[in-house]
């Protein structure tokens, strides 16, 4: 069984952001923006409607408080700053969960701290007990600090598959800031293929294991609506 | 039956705001600044673990986004605006009572919003629909907006009452910027009264009437803790 | 003699606004944001080097202190805020400026703050006292205390007719969110016209009187290079 | 020669820092804060005007922007954000010198990005990158990437020694966030030495080179205002 997510509601002021209402019917689970690289009260509130419209169930995607950056800046911060950093936005995010009678799904942290994470234990470490606080599981990458850290702790931990970015033969992911065109043939065979077989091709065609709880899919990637529709179409007997 | 209020948690950054220790004996509920005023993740999570340690309740202190301005430059926003941005801080602030296992008691808007509120029902009824979100009553003034327009709604109004303030003879509030020393006996006295009469004395020596379900006390009113010490003694009988 | 204005570097962070290189071409002063309501430091260097690029003049377009709400929210401040306000973000603006070896141009407030000094001389006043600083003239409207207070001032006052928006018959500006598209051919003739003559036509047909030194065109406006374009081109003859 | 320096200006909305006016008769520059990890435009006003009636110097003291974190974060900035940001704090404080008929002095980094500039040479030519649009020298530490990367610039290096911190064996500081107390004569003689003989003693007692142009006290050391008096009175005969 898997999930379909993708990062939603990062508009900001009169910004727009990604085609959240085109991706919508594609995805299962929404990573939403909490006001700390992007979003903020009023896009926070339009996207938890969307998504119980949708009967997409709502994560938070907490950052680094860097709006200017988009979350995107590595940041030095204290054990105990970041997790009441996450702990705020995450709460913040809950609030807007309340009013529409619905629960939070997990947390998957954004840009620079998803990154630091996958990367730094005590970071890793930092967040999950943030997310003790609410008592959901954490959602990031197999092979990192992500499932060696949040693996261990008890609300459990989703591990994402990247349909859209290209893996090394490590079973690291290539993170871009600009996301290229993906033919959606492509990325809804890759998706398949990995939930079915936990296997991908790395950019250099080599086989690695891939543990896939969720697929991931870029609101931003040239195509991303058709991407979305292929992926979800293709995995329809195997989505939760 | 009373509570003794104070806003808290006012500090931010490096910077100390108010004696919270000093005053945390003295108080039985807390009016705690959620970051968009003052405060921010690491001051807001002390002040709660704070509160806890002392058996204070905690209501949230949601403010017009104005840090520069501490809270107390009006705004225009639209009503839903208005909604989304207290449900925000609120929200923000339920994430640290769940980590301590405590509820949320109640919500007291801050600075000029909650000036506003006194004064413009439509200001008022934006915020009570943040408050239905997390079903706790709000607390302000008698004789203002806030009791005609929070009094009506399900979760209910909290009346409180400033013994460090001076009303007018239309019972209105003189809300000063820099609070001036009061006489902690006198305090108390004036606290003792509104409580058992339900009558305050206006600062050109009329009575008028005044519910008082609360007593607030200032942090930043010079002698703050010798103040709340004695209304706190005056009041023992009658707290909540 | 006349100018095309125009504002200029609203995106900001990863947020795109406006076809800002696609007008360069077509106006001769621009507007820019300072960060207060739009833009960042890197948007802002960018926007100068394009504004130099294309040999067009710098203004600021300094706004309150309202990023969340793209400084469309009215806000309360002392006069002596306002002033510090405005001049630190043309403060910044200037350094940027150094660094390309131009000089400021004028003053243009944004949003809300452009709205109310139109209508609150003392809001005009004090905007103007921060222009004193760096000896700037101020734009805004004709008919309004922008041209009451700023027209009296020794730095002068450059009063921008807006060709894409609608006029009423006592002259005021009907000023709206979202900007409907425009015939350039109208723009074109209106904005002829009022540097010609001096005198413009209401919504309701009234030839109303209407001082032009400047012509103002929005980016946001569908068809805004079509329309820059053609006022461009029917003004060549009385540009600066 | 030599200057005495501090920085000044570190309050923020309602909140004090460091006794400023206290300070301002025994220093002859100040580092004042550009509003990214403290101040605001009306501290930011009010510090100039008060370094203009003692006829102290003013210097940039720009930060990362990393408000809640007072500077103190390390940023993972690209070298172009990073000389934008800088130009941007350093540009505003020039309006408020403007108003003053006041010139700029230096720049002399805050927190996270002093410390990092000290040992990143990349970050140290991105600031100076900076500083480069206004013709100014920049402030740091002898023996440093500092003076390594400023002190080639054209526009000048000035060196700091800090009084009232400790030097190891190899002539670093020893950077704490709380400053313990120092006895004023002992910095005071230390001061005289470091001017006259170029000389510092290292915490363990060993003799190590010191360039020292200017003396560095801090605000928020106890007895800031009486080690600052003796410092600056033992240099009388050193002052620029």
């Amino acid at each position: 069984m898997v999930a379909i997510n993708c990062d939603m509601g990062e508009a900001y002021s009169i910004y727009k952001c990604g085609d959240d209402e085109g991706l919508m019917p594609y995805i299962t689970v929404a990573n939403v923006a909490c006001g700390f690289h992007a979003s903020d009260p009023v896009v926070m509130q339009k996207t938890v409607r969307l998504c119980k419209e949708h009967s997409v169930k709502v994560g938070a995607h907490p950052s680094f408080p860097d709006r200017d950056g988009f979350g995107r800046r590595e940041m030095k911060m204290d054990a105990d700053e970041l997790t009441a950093t996450v702990a705020y936005q995450v709460g913040a995010l809950t609030g807007f969960l309340r009013a529409e009678g619905m629960q939070l799904n997990h947390i998957k942290p954004h840009g620079a701290l998803y990154g630091l994470a996958s990367r730094d234990a005590d970071v890793a470490t930092a967040i999950a007990n943030a997310a003790d606080y609410f008592d959901v599981p954490l959602m990031g990458m197999a092979n990192t600090q992500h499932e060696a850290v949040w693996g261990k702790r008890s609300q459990g931990f989703i591990a994402e598959y990247y349909t859209d970015l290209d893996y090394r033969d490590d079973g690291s992911l290539i993170i871009t800031r600009e996301h290229v065109a993906y033919e959606p043939a492509d990325a809804a065979e890759r998706s398949v293929r990995a939930v079915r077989e936990g296997v991908a091709s790395s950019i250099d065609g080599k086989d690695i294991p891939m543990r896939a709880d969720c697929i991931c899919v870029h609101s931003d990637t040239p195509g991303a609506v058709d991407l979305a529709k292929a992926v979800h179409e293709a995995l329809q007997p195997y989505l939760t």
